[in-house]
């Protein structure tokens, strides 16, 4: 099966793993996935992650450590993909998106790379809006 | 201390850990040492590398999971920092080197991000020769 959006699909597995509370969650990896998820690491949302070969294949293994509170719930309330393939969904600097107030995060991709929308409000740039973390 | 070199720093302590046999070996992170760990996993230097949130303060934690062969040889033959803060060295496409006649790689920072010397003759794009793998 040809991957049209694999984005959506490492927001969709972290979400499944994150609604089961499973503590691990592993995907085929690439450099925008470890982009997003070093993101997640600074942003509190993630324990961390790992980059292993493929077992069998070229290619690398993402595999994300889920975080949860001592008392067992959440850390990540919700991901959603906002720029599609289909539909690509672009900011200008002055006109990023804020998620929930300033409680979530609009993960960008810049010329400067990818980053937060609070960080590419500080360099004053836009770009394509990846997905929004709360 | 204020890091002047935090590429130099990053292949000494892989350089350090590889003379010592060492399992793991961990330092600061940041994106463009993610990338180079990523390159080294790809290309079969190391065995993996894991991002997690520095234990006080911002930023992230890198640790690399060094590569040995079931007989206890290196995978690792040795690193060099070519490029230099005090003297950046760049090469076009048509002119990137070869390390030990394709045995070892080149990494290159492009307009199109990190890669190896054999990605970026394919996608025909010079950069920053940061270092020698081999």
């Amino acid at each position: 099966m040809t991957m049209t959006d694999p984005i959506a699909d490492m927001l969709t597995r972290i979400r499944n793993a994150n609604m089961a509370m499973h503590d691990t969650v592993s995907m085929p990896s690439s450099k925008l996935k470890e982009a997003l998820a070093s993101i997640l690491v600074k942003e509190g949302y993630i324990e961390g992650y790992e980059v292993t070969p493929a077992p069998k294949g070229p290619g690398s293994v993402l595999r994300i450590k889920m975080k949860y509170a001592p008392d067992r719930t959440r850390t990540i309330g919700g991901l959603r993909r906002v720029s599609k393939p289909g539909l690509r969904i672009y900011a200008q600097a002055d006109r990023l998106p804020r998620v929930l107030g300033g409680m979530g995060v609009a993960v960008v991709s810049t010329s400067q790379g990818l980053m937060t929308d609070k960080e590419a409000r500080r360099r004053r740039v836009g770009g394509e809006v990846l997905c929004y973390v709360w």
